[in-house]
């Protein structure tokens, strides 16, 4: 069975996020500008074979109303250095900065310039014109070929991609970025033109299983382990999908479904979410008895593809420090702001002082004897007995107190360089009620889907 | 390395543990005298064939200074009928029971009577006398031919007998009923002639590993189950050590070996253990900072050998119980009295409110949405969310306080026959410091050794 999107819910979504003719002719306008300073500026430097190139959905036809997203390659050709592509490249970068608002000169694999000009957030990104994308000699230089490919499938289909894109947004699943792990731009236009539709992809989607194959091209496959694989038809050894975390592709099946049972367009434009005061928060405390603690530290100044995987792997290795004394941890999340907080929901940040410690069976006599002596006598021995033929000793636990063992212990556990240094300068554990002096509003957002 | 037991040691012992002379003949005396009316009592009824017999410690030389416990069978020949040895097996004894002090009728597998006469406690057991161990038609008449077995072999070996009993008794070992699952009386009394001497048993105990295989007479032997297997010479199909548990064979090693590295007449005669008052119980608590809960209920009037193993049975009930609902139970004991006490060491009695709740993997469609649909909208639901691909729901827990589960549950849970009825009439949940309410001497000095 397979079931349609209501034509009006279509039209009524597409007004709304489909840019107008007057929003089109201001970014071709932008574009077009652009890329003749490019040109000429590298002309000027007497490079007749570097010029630019629009990429990304502005090029493609599929970005949505409001964004202002513009990425303008400087392309090189295949010959050319790296040390001269990165100097030259931003020679000619900066040169059209000079127009700018404000810009800034960033790092992926080499350098690049983002700038604001006439509203438009700009990346302005040298590259090497190569054969193929399979012997490109950075990352960026797929870019022009996923271009090239996506612009001669998708002529007819633009509509479907900014319905699946709205959709993913709004399902907080559209971005491959580090924080997200959820479905690029490049990922949704390949999908619509794999299954044909908006209508068609969410139609599969609701029956999607992990380990789900789509090669468009028919192209010979290397085994990936990914919950969703797609082939990158310009190189296909390249998993477009490889950056979909196994709860952000069920996090789509689930939206796909809920979706035909109610086609509403909640699901395009979901409600805001108000952030949680601080009667709420001591609510929610007092109705789930369980123990919030929040560990609370200077955000380092990086960018948030390095910054979000140090925060998940803190809420990680945070949970297995207490895992590891016998804490219990149902729930972990994390935020950054200026601060940055890695929340913890534990079934109690108090345990018992007594611990029981299991040793080995009374009959092998070597480490029977090593453990008695061990423990025998010592202060931190409450008693020893035998229980299933093992001794056992009721000891004294080291960390019943769930925020000073992580005040004692955190800096030490594996936290990614960045995080590290941060939380060696100094951190908060806050439990309960101290929460509330954490007033960031975009925190206390995220806090009411967290507890 | 052979260790011996220091002489010095053996003679202060046994000078307190041996029966005198003059102990043994009053001994002798009550002996001759109970026989002879028995015998005679038969042959009044017409019964020649029909006469008593000692068995036990008593008829061995086994017996501790002090116990004053004798076994005084009426054996009958092996044709009679069961109703026939039950009627006038009893009518003979309650002839006997003329010139007791008090008597009472008691029930194994067949009726006999139990007495106290002259200081002595004197059970008279109606038997038949089989032709050989291997072929009895009660339990009881297995013990003439014990009797016979450790009478031939023990001469010579009493005093060791009587070193081991002692030993075994002050360690808490000794006694084969169920409510202590240790050695029995002719256990020890094989143990000693088959190694030799008390000594010689100590040295072995101290190297001591479960499925050790005793066979004195080298029978063929079955298979038993059970840490210890002493082959009964009266009956080889029958393991003497198996109501011995692997936690008093463990104990055993332990103070073997504990003996060894400080022979100490302590091992013999242990120091008493004084009842625990109110101050040093809240101490106790507040120092574990676990949370102590005693089940408090009316002792049923039944026999130790069937109270005990329901008392152990409900300590595992009520842990599974907890178990299932998340509580983590560190501890268990129990104590029969006049009021009989289950006591529970759980790391805490509350848990949170919140649940967590895993359910199907989101791609599993048919389970996913049976599970979303049942979850829904649900007023127990705190939250719905995908983690590892799953729906999750955190939900209310139904019971968070272990009293009040133990109150609404308890009584529907397998505790064995007697106890549902005296927990269905009706039982008290108490913690921590309310525990100071039962005031059983008996009680306080379990206490010690469990908290």
């Amino acid at each position: 069975m397979k079931t349609s999107i209501p034509t009006s819910l279509r039209s009524t979504v597409l007004r709304k996020i489909k840019p107008t003719s007057k929003e089109q002719e201001q970014l071709s306008g932008i574009v077009s500008y652009l890329i003749e300073k490019i040109d000429a500026t590298a002309s000027e430097l007497g490079l007749s074979d570097v010029f630019a190139q629009l990429v990304g959905s502005a090029a493609r036809g599929t970005w949505i109303s409001g964004t202002h997203d513009l990425d303008l390659f400087i392309t090189f050709p295949e010959h050319t250095s790296r040390e001269d592509l990165e100097k030259i490249g931003l020679l000619i970068a900066r040169e059209i900065t000079k127009e700018a608002d404000i810009w800034e000169e960033r790092y992926a694999e080499h350098p690049y310039i983002n700038m604001k000009f006439k509203g438009f957030d700009i990346d302005l990104v040298p590259c090497f014109r190569v054969s193929s994308a399979a012997s490109i000699k950075s990352a960026v230089d797929r870019t022009p070929f996923h271009n090239e490919f996506i612009k001669q499938k998708i002529v007819g289909l633009e509509d479907e991609v900014l319905l699946l894109k709205q959709f993913m947004s709004a399902g907080g699943i559209y971005g491959s970025e580090l924080k997200t792990h959820g479905f690029s731009g490049y990922l949704t236009e390949l999908l619509v033109i794999h299954f044909g539709s908006f209508g068609n992809v969410l139609n599969a989607g609701c029956n999607w299983h992990p380990g789900l194959v789509i090669d468009l091209e028919g192209h010979t496959i290397l085994k990936h382990n990914d919950p969703l694989v797609v082939i990158d038809p310009t190189d296909p050894k390249r998993n477009v999908a490889a950056a979909l975390s196994i709860n952000k592709f069920s996090k789509f099946i689930d939206i796909c479904r809920s979706f035909f049972e109610n086609p509403a367009e909640e699901f395009f434009f979901s409600p805001p979410v108000y952030p949680l005061n601080d009667i709420e928060i001591m609510e929610r405390i007092n109705l789930r008895k369980s123990s919030i603690i929040a560990v609370v530290f200077k955000t380092p100044d990086i960018v948030d593809d390095v910054l979000y995987p140090q925060l998940y792997k803190m809420e990680q290795s945070a949970s297995a420090l207490l895992e590891q004394h016998d804490f219990t941890v149902f729930k972990t999340g994390s935020w950054a702001g200026e601060d940055s907080v890695v929340l913890l929901e534990l079934e109690s940040s108090i345990i018992p002082n007594v611990k029981k410690h299991i040793g080995p069976p009374v009959w092998l006599r070597k480490h029977a004897e090593a453990f008695k002596s061990k423990y025998k006598g010592s202060e931190d021995v409450f008693s020893m007995y035998i229980e299933d033929g093992k001794y056992v000793v009721d000891i004294q636990r080291k960390y019943p107190d769930a925020r000073l063992l992580l005040k004692s212990r955190l800096s030490k556990c594996s936290l990614g360089k960045q995080l590290t240094s941060s939380v060696t300068e100094g951190f908060e554990v806050l439990e309960g009620a101290d929460i509330c002096r954490i007033i960031d509003v975009d925190f206390r957002v995220i806090l009411r889907n967290l507890i």
